[in-house]
Order: structure tokens, then C-alpha cells, then sequence
């Protein structure tokens, strides 16, 4: 029998009309969804895809068995998401050598600091994986504030909010355009990073970029916690005729 | 009479189902659509679309007076795309004022180095702009190595081939992953600058990004010139469970 193949699909930042044309068509043709969520929730995912599904499609939610529980440079947080990645894996296998097709919702491009990765590096060579880039959360986000971020020949860095404060100082300071994702947690350890570098006053604050609940804030506005979808950028001021 | 918006659309990477669904939408329902190209060719971005635009849509080329007859740095370059750029925006401004809408077609997405920018603030505060975002041609990249380009919290940079050897060598040499765009005549700086930081060996050269014409390449093995479309990448190497 001809195995199915696995879809990696991006979604976009999370506005339905922002996904693909070929996004659009795989999910609505798609018989077997996978999509990851945090137990106990929809999965934003699988909310950006309301009203697109098949009425018979198979739904598949990975559910994480930890996110914010157990810090992410505990041993154990590994161990833990190693496991269910595994796990994953072999039920999404089962279904592809059945010969059916599955399609996996990412949130916006699946091979930038996505989820979808950890399946992709253990399906690969076992059974068809595709992969379908998507518009990224930062492009929705510098979108939001009305301004390009990059001109002329503007360096720009992408940072996690997850790095130490040091190495966060030194790539702020020493870039054009500064993208900084996974903030959430982060968020204070970032400001103080900002003020280092003396940045803080150039920067905006993102918040649920191209979705019902957008907002679009000085980074100085915000007090003391943003939620998990918020992008902080600071535009470039390059070369332009 | 209310003013017609003009919409900056982003085309994605090449391909044309890689699109958004909004793009799509309102390339298809466009009444005069407008897209920059190097005089007597018929223009990328216009080519993406070929069989998407109304049979009676009104189509406005913006011709560059100049791409590469004279180097950047001249100031005869931005005197001319000055007074080009405030050309078109005197035209587009007319159908705006004239109650009709107009799409700008744009390559990947039009916030992330685009030609559509220099449009963009210039129609600012006189008539609508609305800018949809797509996706970026290094995300087309990446995807096609088939390998995810960013892990955990890896630092990605984005440089410009246009930029002084210098530069290039100290910012690679300071990334986890790396883009490289704008490579074309920046070719051989681009390789000193790799080698004197170490990471020729870790460069791949996708050409083409969704294009028919794609082809991935270690950077070792690249010659002595790459087209316009090219785009090399360092994959990240960041913590995964
Ligand atoms: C695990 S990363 C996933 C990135 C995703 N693959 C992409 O291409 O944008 C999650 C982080 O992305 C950012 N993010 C993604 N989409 C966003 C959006 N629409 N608005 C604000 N932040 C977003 C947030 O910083 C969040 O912490
Ligand atoms: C003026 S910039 C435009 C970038 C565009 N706005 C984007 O979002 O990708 C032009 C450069 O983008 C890169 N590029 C854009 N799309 C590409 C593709 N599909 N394949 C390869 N390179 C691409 C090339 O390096 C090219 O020199």
C-alpha cells in the first residue's frame, strides 16, 4: 500500500483569510487533523480552522504533557516532552502507512521555532512529511504597527525572550530591527535588556497579532505581564530613497 | 466622494497557492492592480499572478528608472527612485481620489524589505493604505531544505549581501542561524565574509524559493554568480527534546 503522507501545514498568525491558498485547500480536503493543545483547551490551532474542517474529518489533538509547569532546563521537561513526541509519532505513522494523509495545524510557519519540528526530525525517512511555509507571527505583528521594519540594508535579529539577560543586552544593542518572541515569563528580564541596551523607548509591543484581540502598544506602556502572543519590535531606520 | 484604498498585498515566495486567501481574494476582485518591474520585462510580482486578475482589470506597471545601471550608494540612485517613487504616488493617489480602489502587487511580504514601503509612506495620511502580509521568501527557503531553521531559543540574523565585509563577518560569526539575502554582484564578499567566520561549511544556497526553478545547493558548491532569487541559510542548532 502507497503510505500517506504527513502535512506540516502553516496556518499564519491566526486570522483565517491570512492562511494559505494551498493551506486553505489541504485542510478543507483533509479526512485525519492533528493539532497540538494544551489539555483541558480547544487549541488555538484547531480555533483558526473553525468552519474550515470536512463534518466526517478525524480530529487528532497532541496534547502536551507539560507546558509551563516545569521549567524548560529541568532535565525532566526533556524527558517528558521526548516521551510524547514519540508517542505522537507512532500514532500519526500508524495512520500514514494505513495510506491515509494527515494534516498537522501549525501556527504560522511551521519550520520557525514551531512545534511541528519536533514531529518532522522523528518522521522523517519513515514515512512522507511535506511541509507548507506560512506568514509568520512577526510579519503579522510589524504589520499591526503601520511602519516596515526593514529598510535598505537593515540587519534584523530574532531573539526569544528565553535567553539570558546578557545575551539579550548585546544582540539588542547591536542590531537595526529586533523581533523578540516568547516573551510571557520573560517579560521583566526583557525590560531591564531594553534599558540596557538603550532601547526601551524605540520599541513596540504586540499583542495577539492579526487576531480579533489585536493591540498595539509603546513598549513602555506595558505593565507588569502580556500574554503568551505578543511580539515586541523595534523597526529599522535603513537607507530609503 | 470616498476615497478608493490602496492595498499593498503580499504575493508570498513565488508559488501561487502559497498566497494568502485574502490576497487571492482581492487580486481576483481588483479593478486596477499596479506592480513594479525593470522596464521591458513584464515583471515578476505581475507574473505570479497570471490568471488570477479580471479580464477588464486596469493594469498599472511601475517602471524602475534604474535596478543596477548605477551603484546604490551614488546619490543620482535615490535622487532618481525619489523622484520615481513620488511619480507613482501622484498617480495612485489620483484613482484613490477618484473613489477606486487599487492593489499593489508585492514579492513575499511587503513590510520585510519591500519596494512597496517607499509607496507606503508616501500615501500615508493622504489616502487609505491597508497592507495585507505574506509569506517571506527566506521562510520558502528554509522549507525547502527540508530542515527547520530556528530550535529553542536560537538567534536568527538577517543580513543583506549589500552590506560591508565587516559587518557580514561579525554578524555571522555571532548567530546561531543565519539568512542571507540581496546576494547577486555581493556573491564573493559573501563568501570571504563566511569563511573569515568560520561557517562556509554550514551555508546552504536555496535559489528560486517555490519557484519552478528551485534548486538547493550546499553554499561550498556554489560558482562564480547565483540569480537574483537566492537566499543562503545557516540552520540553527538550538535545544529540542
Ligand atoms: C513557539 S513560537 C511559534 C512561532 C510561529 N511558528 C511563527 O511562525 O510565528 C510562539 C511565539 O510566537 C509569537 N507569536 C506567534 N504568532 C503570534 C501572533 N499572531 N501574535 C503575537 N505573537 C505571536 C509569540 O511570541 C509566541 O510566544
Ligand atoms: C527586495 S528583497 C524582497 C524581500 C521580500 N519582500 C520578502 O518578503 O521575501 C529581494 C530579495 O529577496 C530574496 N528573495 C525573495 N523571494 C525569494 C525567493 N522566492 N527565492 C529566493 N530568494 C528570494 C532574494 O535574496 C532577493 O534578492
Amino acid at each position: 500500500m502507497t503510505p500517506g503522507t504527513i502535512h506540516g501545514v502553516g496556518l499564519g498568525p491566526g486570522s483565517q483569510d491570512l492562511m494559505s491558498v494551498r493551506a486553505d485547500r489541504l485542510i478543507r480536503g483533509a479526512t485525519h487533523v492533528a493539532y497540538f493543545r494544551k489539555k483541558g483547551r480547544r487549541g488555538h490551532a484547531r480555533s483558526i480552522v473553525e468552519g474550515l474542517l470536512a463534518p466526517d474529518a478525524i480530529e487528532i489533538p497532541l496534547e502536551y504533557p507539560v507546558t509551563t509547569e516545569i521549567p524548560v532546563d529541568d532535565p525532566r521537561y526533556n524527558e517528558l516532552l521526548a516521551a510524547f513526541y514519540d508517542k505522537q509519532v507512532a500514532q500519526l505513522t500508524e495512520i500514514a502507512a494505513a495510506g491515509q494523509d494527515v494534516v498537522v495545524l501549525c501556527e504560522g510557519d511551521p519550520f520557525f521555532y514551531g512545534s511541528f519540528m519536533h514531529l518532522y526530525t522523528r518522521l522523517q525517512g519513515r514515512v512522507p512529511v511535506a511541509v507548507v511555509p506560512g506568514i509568520t507571527g512577526m510579519s503579522a505583528a510589524w504589520t499591526a504597527t503601520g511602519r516596515p521594519v526593514t529598510w535598505g540594508d537593515d540587519v534584523l535579529t530574532v531573539l526569544m525572550g528565553t535567553l539570558p539577560e546578557a545575551a539579550l543586552v548585546e544582540h539588542i544593542a547591536w542590531t537595526d530591527a529586533l523581533v523578540v518572541m516568547k516573551i510571557g515569563r520573560n517579560l521583566d528580564k526583557l525590560r531591564r535588556a531594553l534599558v540596557r541596551a538603550g532601547r526601551d523607548d524605540e520599541a513596540w509591543l504586540i499583542e495577539y497579532a492579526a487576531m480579533p484581540q489585536e493591540r498595539i502598544r509603546p513598549f513602555r506602556e506595558v505593565g507588569d505581564s502580556v500574554p503568551y502572543f505578543s511580539i515586541l519590535v523595534i523597526h529599522g531606520n535603513g537607507r530609503r530613497p
